[in-house]
């Protein structure tokens, strides 16, 4: 068993765990692990949004040529969802472990992606480079990461901080020393046809992800039938009612595969006023307290036979950790809401 | 909006509450408040455990000679229920504000109750006399206290610490500097016929009390079809299992009125191995968080109009403020069970 803090940014604690060192986790849970000399990594969220009936092909071409420049991201992925005015969203998120390299990258590509000679339809980009002391994965099992660990150098061993309320703060390096609270309320910034949003200190983000591709008949249509329709009520009340409860937006996504074709992999992508609300949501909430509940009842049936895979990523950034603009999207739009 | 720590017991903290001082609970809760002069209390169940085809009728009034008594309790209540073995058995508890008035009545009330004249039938006799700081309360409504809440001077306004994992600790006045660690198992000290239970430092013990006697008829059928078996099915859990999870002994009983009769008040009362272990079984285990789904159903579909009346204390004792003692029991009788 180990921390999931992993031993060179282990610092003097100001602030306790949760837990005591003789807590046992119920079962076992991993977290990705970067070389010592990783300071900071970057989560650079690329979307276009289009109406559904006509497909902004060129997106993903035009992304592609992006990625393939010098000094372009470690790993890529894509998704896709229908938002709630009815427009259909591809979001590319790029992953680098050297802020130098994002740096030389990012200018040009974000004057192609939102600048004057982007393509119709909206865009967008959401880019967070926090320290590593600032966010924290965790993983059900080994052998296919995904989002920021796929980059990192490999995964740990069992770790010590799951499966309780508070373990998410406890991963993060960073609560040793501070309660990463957050107030004040993003604004908007307006540069001719983009818009910037400027969110404040430690804005959180989760990336939590489900992959159902390795599961057999049973236990895909027991997913399917039983703990995804509860997931999307939860994923569905963060995007049309989140603000109430200090969540920006909420997306709830498929994974697109090489081919283009929606796999059996999904995950919900939000924005929150701080670490405290997603924390209070997560734990409390009739919406995500059924997520729970789902979910305990589907994991404690199987046990270990469970072959769905669970995963996320969660980062508590500093105000100059931020980036947020949008071109031509609807005022529902990412962090826009917020920032209206 | 005030702590549920009273003013003359806030320390300077090297432990933080777990939630920030901008935290809003979504709903009130209230704790009792005693006066500043009172430094410690006193909680003592007495049982009789009997043959339920034999109900010890003696007993009643032979625990109505203690509490009339020179310096007995300022406050008392019955409780019966029928155990794992298939024995009967009636609770009394009786709370005092003064250790000095409870040390006076103890000694020859205890020789009654356990000693060489006693009746036929099991006796037992587990007391707790915590220190102020090392106890909480906490009710979901005003106008009824319950259990040690009858004998405070008063209860607070809504306070801040609840509706969060980890408030029952932040409401403990010691959590400000301790982290309340408890290790080792209980011993079992035999004296003639009598079985002596040593526990460990900060072993804990919850009050859980449920009250549906204002309840309309809908509401009525709406607790007891929903909730209580989901209540009563975890109570199971942790008198049958709970020693895998560091629960010593569960009782879940029904409360008597004035003429014996059994009320609409039910409450369970456990024996943690530690604050942590509650903590643990409380927020994550699949028994608890039925109860809890169904009782976060239940209450955001009745909302304030809600007449169910819900309430607990949780005590952290010392080593030296706890005694068990046992005559004539089954072997599976309160911390017997542990200790065995």
């Amino acid at each position: 068993m180990e921390s999931a803090i992993p031993p060179h940014l282990i610092t003097t604690r100001c602030r306790h765990r949760r837990v005591d060192d003789d807590y046992k986790p119920p079962y076992p849970s991993f977290v990705a692990r970067h070389g010592a000399d990783v300071s900071r990594v970057v989560m650079a969220y690329f979307g276009v949004q289009y109406r559904a009936e006509t497909p902004a092909a060129a997106s993903t071409a035009d992304f592609m040529v992006l990625v393939s420049r010098a000094d372009g991201p470690s790993h890529w992925d894509l998704a896709h969802y229908v938002d709630q005015a009815g427009f259909a969203n591809d979001v590319f998120v790029a992953y680098w472990d050297d802020v130098v390299r994002f740096d030389s990258w990012f200018e040009p590509a974000r004057a192609a992606w939102t600048g004057p000679g982007a393509e119709g339809g909206g865009r967008f980009i959401e880019v967070l480079r926090p320290a590593v002391e600032r966010y924290e994965t965790l993983f059900s099992s080994l052998g296919r990461p995904e989002g920021i660990a796929v980059i990192a150098e490999g995964m740990s061993g069992e770790v010590l901080e799951h499966a309780y309320w508070g373990g998410m703060r406890d991963r993060i390096p960073l609560s040793q020393t501070s309660e990463m609270r957050s107030l004040g309320k993003p604004t908007l910034v307006q540069d001719g046809p983009r818009l910037r949003v400027i969110a404040q200190d430690n804005l959180c983000m989760i990336r939590s992800g489900q992959d159902w591709s390795d599961t057999d008949a049973a236990e895909r249509r027991m997913y399917l039938d039983d703990v995804e329709p509860v997931l999307r009520e939860g994923m569905y009340f963060l995007r049309d009612q989140g603000l109430s409860i200090g969540c920006y937006a909420n997306r709830y996504m498929r994974l697109r595969g090489a081919d283009g074709a929606l796999t059996e992999k999904s995950y919900g992508q939000s924005w929150w006023q701080s670490l405290s609300a997603l924390e209070r949501w997560a734990e409390s909430h009739p919406t995500h307290v059924r997520i729970f509940g789902a979910a305990m009842k589907y994991l404690s049936s199987l046990g270990p036979a469970a072959r769905l895979r669970l995963y996320h990523e969660v980062t508590v950034a500093a105000a100059d950790e931020q980036f947020f603009e949008y071109r031509g999207c609807h005022a529902k739009t990412g962090m826009l809401a917020a920032a209206g």
